[in-house]
């Protein structure tokens, strides 16, 4: 069994040439942890001037630890310590920061150990009552509108873009994906339709003025709302849109449609049932809803570091949880379509914006946040070209309703008006 | 209390247009079971002269009860009974039977008594062991070829076709599903694919004979793959595509796509996870799969009757349970397309065809027999159109590959080469 253990240790002691290098402890450790991750393409130079990783040019990029107590950081609870000692400057990166967490993310899907089992399974969460839910939405969407006017797209659509083709442009594309919504929601002039969750109005004010609805738009986030209300009054689209600061929980009347793109995220899995009892209250009996939510391919927690400092209260569902809203109330589903990789092409657009007003940013808020922004775009992408994330769009209307679309051609052009 | 028992039995004692009528006691209780079914429109005559229902005039169809014996089982164990009842003859339909099981069934989802429920929850159903399945697939699918030859399109495909307009014929419709299929798993000439329940061969052909690809088909109803075999054989495609008498479960191999149509109902849900750890190991890591199956809005057993006298062991799963398959082994959803109104169209076409050869069956299996599929094909249409059933095709793939359409408009003509 000793011996065992030393073989082990002379190989984690070879270079990756296979030349024997003289690693310390650190070395060592760190070493260990990527051999348990798959040995992911990186590099990594520690404090003391050790490296480890694969063969030299190899990398996708290379990583610096500054000092030990972030190593061992690092080693014990990995997905919560990239992001915090990002942020601290404690590790810092040389390369495309995009690759390095992909491959760090799919190294990490093999690296299962007790105590990060343990340590995820014991880190608090936030939850999502009502007064919950205000003060999480508070801490991320009410960063200031001019924050995301730098890098979002004109319209402030701050989630996933649909791009017919690759090289639509960002603000195309928010537009395509408002449209392709309004499309699969079938909506017909004089209609009535009930918004949950709806950022800066965008998707509200496209409904009323390009498909002649009326629209109830809800939203807990006040700076969003000002903002909605104020491009309502500018647009002339007051009497078609009623911008209602108000819990998705008190939505009451009767609608064509209901519409929630990017909310469901952070209703908390304990709250869909409920969720699904105030669609189908909501909802006409030839009524049509589609909800738009980043989802995952098993059911798992959010990445600790992202629910902490960027979306408290966050839990994006599995396909098969986000079904629990619609199956209570027996909705029967029409369409799902992933577009997961339409959202890694909107956050490398953000992200560049992002980059590209990184002076303005910093001036707003200083180099910290200037990282942590940063990575939480860079991980977002790669989580989305990985798998990590996916994005569903659900249809779905009542279980005995027979108007509903015959084919799905009329939503690619051929029977299209 | 007993005041307020007899004013019941006084409004049930009312004819249709509120004329007092004089109800047998047998009268009296076939009214109070419409009433718990919220009224359909239909009108019953009992053996004894009393009629019951709807106003004259407004009832889709008529039914004839022949005795007190059939009208009890119908009170007690209306699911299982109506099937039974019809098909001894002690129950007759005139009028419209497609019509009169769509208002049946919507109003059954109204009547709930503890009685029912406890006899559904207590009633013995048949189990999908390797050797159980086999028992069950035999039941139904080895009646014989040249009876469903009578009725099915040319090809003999047993499930939901594709009609890319309302006015296709069946036969255009059963190979549109099958290009449908196709397109949606992108197979490329060359590639492999593995199909789990081949039924008579028609898609594994099709794909072998118009894509290029190479198909291993499994099945084990043998007159199905017996007529297979020679199809395959007479078409020169005995080289490209190999029938197997084999349950699912024994599938090995590596392929480029997996693909299932009309058999989950088969697998119970018992064995879902089963099947999702065997299309892991069969699937390549670029692979696609597509699984096509009869769903629910909810989780619910399949009617009694259904299961009892014309599938042994299905379970049509709720899209939720249906996604049990993928989600243990990760693969990401990719697209989901509900085709209840297709398969709707499909049985009525069925059902027209089986009327049309209505002396021939009879020749070849009797009254009786003839019964039984006349409410089974008719109640299955209806169940399509209420809503009861649902069709769903699920496509996936593996969480990571980006190796997935850009959109969906290929399908649909535009980008299609």
């Amino acid at each position: 069994m000793k011996q065992d253990n030393e073989s082990d240790l002379t190989r984690a002691a070879q270079g990756p040439d296979g030349e024997p290098v003289r690693l310390s402890i650190d070395g060592q450790l760190m070493s260990a942890l990527l051999r348990s991750m798959g040995e992911p393409p990186v590099r990594i130079e520690l404090w003391n001037g050790d490296e480890v990783g694969c063969t030299k040019g190899k990398e996708v990029a290379r990583i610096r630890i500054a000092n030990r107590k972030s190593l061992l950081k690092l080693v014990v609870d990995p997905e919560f310590q990239f992001g915090e000692c990002f942020t601290e400057g404690t590790l810092r990166v040389e390369g495309d920061l995009v690759k390095l967490l992909a491959v760090l993310m799919r190294g990490l899907n093999k690296y299962t150990s007790a105590v990060r089992q343990f340590i995820d399974w014991s880190r608090r969460r936030h939850t999502n009552t009502v007064a919950d839910s205000r003060d999480n939405i508070h801490a991320h969407y009410d960063l200031g509108n001019d924050f995301y006017k730098l890098w979002l797209d004109p319209q402030l659509a701050y989630t996933c873009a649909y791009f017919p083709t690759p090289s639509t442009t960002l603000a195309a594309a928010q537009v395509a994906k408002m449209d392709l919504v309004c499309r699969k929601l079938r909506l017909q002039p004089g209609e009535t339709v009930v918004e949950a969750g709806c950022g800066w109005g965008a998707l509200a004010l496209h409904m009323a003025a390009n498909f002649g609805v009326k629209v109830k738009a809800f939203n807990i986030s006040h700076e969003q709302m000002e903002y909605a209300r104020q491009r309502a009054r500018a647009e002339g689209l007051g009497d078609c849109v009623e911008f209602i600061e108000d819990d998705y929980r008190n939505i009451s009347g009767n609608f064509d449609a209901f519409v929630s793109v990017g909310m469901l995220e952070h209703v908390g899995r304990e709250n869909y049932r409920e969720l699904g009892t105030i669609i189908d209250k909501a909802l006409s009996t030839n009524g049509r809803g589609l909800i738009h939510s980043i989802g995952l391919v098993r059911p798992a927690p959010l990445n600790a570091w992202i629910e902490r400092r960027i979306f408290p209260g966050a839990n994006p569902p599995s396909l098969r949880e986000m079904l629990e809203v619609l199956e209570v109330p027996g909705f029967s589903v029409l369409d799902v379509e992933n577009l997961r990789l339409h959202y890694a092409l909107t956050l490398k657009y953000w992200r560049e914006n992002y980059e590209n007003a990184i002076a303005e940013v910093t001036r707003m808020y200083g180099e910290k946040f200037v990282r942590i922004w940063r990575v939480y775009l860079s991980g977002s992408q790669a989580a989305f070209e990985t798998g990590q994330l996916q994005l569903f769009q659900v249809v779905f209307a009542r279980q005995y309703t027979n108007e509903v679309p015959w084919t799905r051609g009329y939503l690619y052009g051929q029977e299209a008006a």
